[in-house]
């Protein structure tokens, strides 16, 4: 029992909002986190090392379903840690993952980074394409404020359970991170070069984020491309926002706009929302996310049908435990 | 690890049966309680306001099979608990869930009420029907024993993850619950508004349930209808059963009665229950249950063809952790 | 939370290997213990008695999947020990599981014994053929060193939730199993009487395995036979082994040959570890297997085409909480 800690996050809110023609109304998840619970564990081995794991599934905080089949769709991994960093195998969060933290709103389900860049292909973002399967990762201590993050993650059609299927596939991937942290300032430059990606089969992307914290005013902003050489196509996210104390929360901004190389798909997105800290790990929120979308693509909260923009409003409460 | 408790109860009975010429022997789970494992937790935020969560998933606790698909298929929800009742966002229970105050042998696997009201359509009974996805809830504090319950559910088309099918459907259902408890007397009603059940797309239904303590003697008895405006069809369920406190348990004896308005629909259910306390949190019980049905119908813990009757014991532990 | 006791392995290893001409790499799980998280307690109920349960999911450490579609796919069950043994019900371990004791690669994805056994149609293996659903299980007190185990599983099409199919089915299965431990002497008698399995409707088999630890030396070894009267069908497992004590870890070897009476269907697997305990708890390990096949049979951690060898590398940790 001592060995393992349980943990977790709700995030449900009321929704409403509006896609097209048609008008929404519900409840659903994750404006702020991904709910999740998770078990995790570190035991001191002595000599300055330590053995550390992390299982954590992902769930829908508003019916109950799991975010997929995996017993541990976000996490599952063991390591150790040490003087020279810390190895890890198994599921584990790419250098993208932590995008997060140049997002004005958490990254969540009414956040323009989170909305134009988890979308179809990118492979950095705070979501799904950021969990790695059968991976090697590496983490560095850091010097000076500045930590490096190296990844490497076999497909899963050629290393699943009991490798039944020995063939190395095109589906492998690698991740650099590159992170600087030091007093107001935090910067990432992330890479990913991808095989076998909705993307295609040589993508490429490279990330660059930053945010500075002003004292009253938190800036945040990040530029990401994606590159396939096949055919010469591109998809570009940028976004910028802020974070703004206020009494006893927050008001988060962002806006940011998706650039395809494809014909009429390109997307805009804006958000707002008032976070109020009910105590550290309870938060009552309240957001907006816009989308507009040209006429190939839906992206948004709600957009379903191409060309559609989407408009959502969200009440909800966050609680961690 | 102090923010968040497990807990859990397993059921498991040996059972042997009949159902039409068919005999059954094996295990199986659910006599007294539906086999569960979960993890809850509340926070003080102070000023007399509490954020509380559940997660709870069903399990056979037979074969380790989960009740559904759901990572917590009987309840996932957060809620803020105050001066002004109880507000809760996710999947929660209707106030049918608890009409298994008024039953006998705990509405399981065995019970009357359970194996009448649990079949096709009815949406008042201690099961999954009373577990609403995507649901608004508000419990009320009790006043002089008197407190009221009142649930709304999004339907599951209109309020998936990411809200991605933002049309609101006919599948919304709302409930209200009024209870009254104090001293031996408990006095439940419950009614339910549901669109798209199997029982139609206006489905309307009543419950009234009451239990009396009599020192030695509990009586619990409970009537429903439920009412299809189109068609002008009903189903009728009644139930009257009573808890007989013997030494260190506990005798309890149960009839109940289906009426359908189809044809040939209207099934008759008896059950009887030992139930002997080996501690607070452990009873050993032997119990059984014998369900007859006309032609067009098979209801009962066994039976499989229309029209046979159902005859079963179970001999079983349940465990609370 | 007092009452359950949160526990679990990790075994995640990194991978190399060839199989006929093809080559592997990646990242896999359980060469030591097959992943598994798991919640258990007991109960002392007063006069001896005392009430437990488990409830425990298998998964794979590599990629978080579920080891299958169960909730609790290892084992869930609840039982009472007394002084007349122990009694459970539910999905329980068999006799042939604890066959691990006498292979010397603790029966993972690299030991000969797993290999041979845990393969089509034996029900002698430390794997799922050795987890019965809807079993009742009693386990004796040991006299002297010697104890005995008996087990009966329902069929899984006679006893499922609700007890619905009320047919007596012929995958009904019974266990025996007879165990000596007592100072450096471990020996196993298990035998299995089952229906309906990959090898047929009248599977019988037999198993007797021994370990002997000579302090500086621990010899296993066990030799099996599953045998079908309808078509005087065996196949036959034999395998050998030793584990030697090594400054703070152990080596780890064994020798295994599978023979089938059908043609061209013999395999044999040799198995090396070494496994360095970093803890109590924690191992870090070198493994290899070689698993070679007549013409018609695919046997060994990477082979997928009869007649294929399999040779496979692997470097890795188990952590356990």
């Amino acid at each position: 029992q001592s060995n393992v800690t349980v943990y977790g996050i709700i995030d449900t809110f009321v929704g409403f909002g509006k896609a097209g023609d048609a008008k929404f109304s519900g409840v659903a998840n994750g404006v702020l986190n991904g709910p999740r619970i998770g078990f995790k564990g570190e035991e001191d081995l002595g000599n300055g090392l330590k053995a550390k794991f992390t299982l954590e599934q992902g769930f829908s905080s508003d019916d109950g379903e799991p975010n997929s089949s995996k017993q541990f769709h976000r996490q599952a991994w063991v390591g150790l840690e040490g003087g020279f960093g810390f190895v890890g195998l198994g599921r584990q969060y790419a250098p993208g993952y932590h995008a997060y933290r140049n997002a004005a709103i958490a990254a969540g389900a009414l956040d323009p980074f989170a909305i134009l860049a988890g979308a179809k292909s990118l492979q950095i973002d705070a979501g799904s394409d950021s969990r790695w399967d059968n991976s090697i990762n590496y983490q560095s201590k850091s010097f000076g404020g500045f930590s490096a993050q190296v990844i490497y993650g076999f497909g899963s059609t050629e290393a699943d359970t009991q490798a039944k299927n020995p063939n190395r596939n095109n589906d492998d991937r690698v991740s650099l991170g590159l992170n600087y942290a030091n007093g107001p300032l935090n910067l990432d430059y992330i890479y990913v070069d991808a095989g076998n990606t909705a993307f295609g089969d040589d993508h490429k992307e490279h990330y660059l984020g930053a945010a500075y914290d002003f004292g009253g005013f938190k800036l945040v902003g990040s530029y990401q491309i994606a590159r396939q050489d096949a055919d010469d196509s591109d998809v570009k996210v940028y976004q910028i926002g802020g974070i703004i104390p206020v009494g006893n929360g927050n008001i988060h901004v962002a806006y940011g706009a998706r650039n395809e190389d494809a014909q009429d798909s390109d997307s805009r997105s804006f958000g707002l929302a008032y976070t109020h800290n009910l105590s550290k790990r309870t938060i009552a929120y309240v957001g907006l996310n816009r989308t507009t979308n040209d006429d190939a693509v839906a992206l948004g909260a709600l957009a379903k049908a191409n060309g559609e923009s989407s408009n959502a409003v969200g009440l909800g409460i966050r609680h961690a435990f």
